[in-house]
């Protein structure tokens, strides 16, 4: 609790005269006001972030938290939970999605296990699980408050030493099989929303098996009955490892002041959570692409972030990170390459 | 018009066995069938077009069409004529927001002056110039069929040459000013649609300068009273020399069987233009990002293109494109890189 404590303090707000001197340079460079649209918003809160209007991302890792689900019991997806395994394994060898998206962009990936049901040797996978899986929501508590703050705890060690390491931006990521449930059962908890607006099929459900995701989700949120004004108690009631892992990420990327990016649904209530927890954290975040998940609507308006890609994707581990790391790029080189009109003596 | 009819006749079908070969590896990479969204579609157009399912893009080239219009005498824009040869300068310079983006995304840039009022000397603007400027198109025809001919030959001419000098993936980008009132007129010309919905504020006008730009362009219409159904004859009347390149610029890039993508709002209706003169063109356009103008909404409805990017961005140039190549080189690798169930024995 001591180090979640300790990077919760050290989250400070923009820096408002780097953000106006931003804004400045902006104004000036060869292009209508404003008319490169969010590149400029990207740019400007770049200079918030880290204090620089001009800033160069060398070094990018996008971290990717796996584990399983307990309530993969319920039959609440197509694909058995052994996938999860699978899919970390082919993550580490660089052969899933989020692996060849994001070597295209230049960028490292970390992964980490947990709480894999499962016990990998492979390499390349950071072993820091917590245990075999969470307990199955829709009978109890997914996790003890003591494992959710270890799980929190694990993404924020993680964050410091890839930033320590040298990133200067991050993606988060994951894969767990039943992460859209619990992802949707936090969500609901938050929000009291309609449940049609917060429940999808993840990777494939029928229409049957959607209304039944519905209704487990529906029974998860009341069993547990978690206290929506405590973050950490509803994650620890509804949530998985992955989530709470990220939501760790988050919190240490915003301490640090360095930018991290969300990817899709899961990652965004990995990114509500930590908002709830420290709102100043919000301002470090970006969003990548509107999730096909119907959920990811409500994420986008507690957060209020816009995000860059309209890609129709839905497959998480990070993918949409890998691609607005190119966007994001494009902002600084954008601030430091662009001419201005006094450079052409306008 | 030899060039430009011979062109149309080589324009060819998708080809849709590689299409199905490409959706087959499709389904059978590491994700949930159609996680990928956007990707997958990008990927399988890839195939039709190129007929092979694996695709590397190495060389890419945004052609930039810059010309002025005549119809900047009746002050429809906020800044002065002057602003398209300065504009073009600074792209052939490498300070403008295509040329900067452009060299993020490791892409060539051809800037073409095909009509701009006014003498430029800069290395590296190819001199196109047809006249200095169209004529004003709230007082008579922009030029005549014959021009209107010799800019899309044009077009199809530097496409060509820059497709035998490798490029294998072509961007749209422009500079004009009141180059989205006559983008305007010809696509309320082809629509007879609502002038809200086809008229913005281009670079930044103010309520009453909108009002006014609303009237120019349905006095335009009206007066010079082009047949929608003659495409050339609609661009002739209302159009500047820089859409009628574009124009020629995606006839060849789908005779030669070359992705081409289409910027913002100009660029895209010069493409409709070119899918009403040969319709199968269509299938060799990518759409890069929604443009702020209204009018674009209209330009996806038409060509039923949906684009990658939601940036705000309204600059033009052809900055929307230089940031989806990114994405379109993501899908080529996803295809290409991306383990296959068969890979981890499932």
């Amino acid at each position: 609790m001591d180090l979640l404590n300790k990077t919760i303090k050290e989250i400070g707000i923009l820096d408002n005269g780097a953000m106006n001197e931003a804004q400045e340079r902006l104004n000036n460079l060869l292009k209508p006001p404003g008319s490169l649209g969010k590149l400029e918003d990207i740019a400007k809160n770049l200079a918030g972030i880290t204090g620089k209007i001009r800033n160069k991302i060398d070094k990018k890792t996008i971290i990717a938290m796996a584990s399983d689900n307990g309530v993969m019991e319920e039959k609440i997806s197509s694909f058995p939970k052994e996938v999860t395994l699978s899919v970390a394994e082919t993550m580490a060898k660089g052969i899933s999605g989020v692996a060849v998206l994001a070597k295209h962009a230049g960028s490292d990936i970390k992964v980490v296990d947990i709480g894999i049901d499962g016990d990998t040797n492979a390499p390349g996978i950071i072993n820091k699980k917590i245990r075999k899986g969470t307990s199955n929501i829709a009978k109890g508590p997914a996790m003890s408050k003591e494992e959710a703050v270890q799980a929190i705890e694990i993404g924020i060690e993680i964050t410091n030493q890839t930033i320590a390491e040298g990133a200067e931006l991050i993606g988060t990521g994951e894969v767990g099989l039943g992460n859209t449930t619990t992802s949707a059962a936090i969500l609901y908890a938050f929000t009291k929303g309609n449940l049609d607006e917060l429940v999808g099929r993840g990777a494939g459900l029928t229409d049957e098996g959607l209304i039944h995701k519905k209704n487990i989700v529906k029974k998860a949120a009341e069993l547990n009955n978690p206290d929506p004004k405590d973050p950490i108690d509803t994650l620890s009631k509804l949530g998985g490892f992955d989530i709470a892992g990220l939501t760790g990420c988050y919190l240490a990327a915003a301490a640090r002041r360095i930018p991290i990016v969300i990817d899709g649904f899961i990652s965004g209530v990995a990114a509500v959570i930590a908002v709830k927890i420290k709102p100043e954290s919000v301002n470090f975040m970006f969003t990548s692409h509107v999730s096909v998940e119907p959920g990811a609507d409500a994420i986008k308006f507690i957060l209020g972030l816009d995000p860059m890609l309209d890609m129709n994707m839905r497959l998480g581990e990070g993918t949409g990170c890998a691609l607005a790391f190119n966007i994001i790029e494009a902002a600084t080189k954008m601030m430091n390459e662009m001419g201005t009109f006094a450079d052409i003596g306008m």
